[in-house]
């Protein structure tokens, strides 16, 4: 990895995530280079901006977003609802779960997003750091209701930004005040 | 390159675009290991729909945009206008030209959008084929006008799809006619 050109970095699709990753990760498979990419961590133990330095060896340095899977909590497992709350905030869910797809229109898994908000719910305060949480859908379901996955999920952390690409910088401040159409004229 | 785990791939910033991969180039330097990630290639002798084949092999199978070294042309380099006409159609900038910068905000290089028109100019119908055309600025230029390296251009050449991240993939018609709100009371 060390050896890749300038401009190649994990930035996978969906269907990589849900059927490569967590596939691999819930059935066991090339575990040592799967965590790798993507660590197991119980994210809820870490604020937001501390995740990126957790980030698996191979993605290390990534501006933009950070992966892990995520154990589901003991309290999860006895019945009761998950905990997203760190020590200054808590994650809260955002929009409805939605459903992944692969490239030929398949249901593979399912997404929640989430913000962090800062405080104490439920008059927290916004924050800019965002989660995508993947769960799998059993494969070979035999009913026609979908089952989830339960015992882990793939995490997506990030931070949402101005620009829809954080890669294509742009300073908030331009050092010269110069309009992009003075620009045309002006460069020779 | 073949041993990458899933997920890697070519996905660069306008910064490595510019200043390591349009300036390697300028310069002749590592040219047999950048020409397999971007080639040099007359673009405007193929339609846009044929690039994606004409590709680097290090990013060959990239469903989302496409890479060349793009030289200039003849009549150019005699004073005229370049034309960027193929046989099916016509490439047309759009908007102004804007600069890129590097991460610490400093002018890096001057970046064109152009769209892809079939017909014949001015009455073409617009398809959903881009351009980005980047140029490099002359490092250490000593006026206070920024001197562009116009011998050689950077392309990327992308589809506009509906959704901001082509790799997010969404059906146009679900399989289920089901709306978010009800999966998630439906997933188990």
């Amino acid at each position: 990895m060390e050896e890749m050109p300038p401009g190649y970095r994990f930035y996978p699709t969906e269907e990589e995530l849900v059927c490569f990753y967590l596939h691999s990760q819930l059935e066991g498979r090339r575990m040592s280079e799967i965590n790798r990419v993507i660590p197991l961590l119980d994210i809820y133990r870490f604020e937001p901006w501390q995740l990126p330095k957790q980030c698996g060896e191979l993605c290390y340095g990534d501006p933009e977003q950070w992966f892990f899977f995520v154990p589901r909590q003991e309290r999860e497992v006895r019945g009761g609802k998950p905990s997203r709350t760190t020590a200054s905030g808590y994650w809260k869910a955002t929009g409805s779960p939605s459903y992944v797809h692969s490239a030929t229109g398949k249901v593979i898994g399912v997404k929640k997003s989430m913000v962090f908000y800062k405080g104490k719910a439920p008059i927290g305060k916004k924050t800019k750091w965002k989660m995508n949480e993947y769960k799998a859908i059993k494969q070979d379901y035999p009913t026609s209701v979908p089952q989830l996955r339960h015992e882990l999920c793939l995490c997506r952390v990030y931070v949402v930004s101005g620009s829809l690409r954080a890669f294509d910088r742009r300073p908030l401040v331009t050092e010269m005040s110069t309009s992009s159409r003075e620009i045309a004229t002006r460069i020779v």
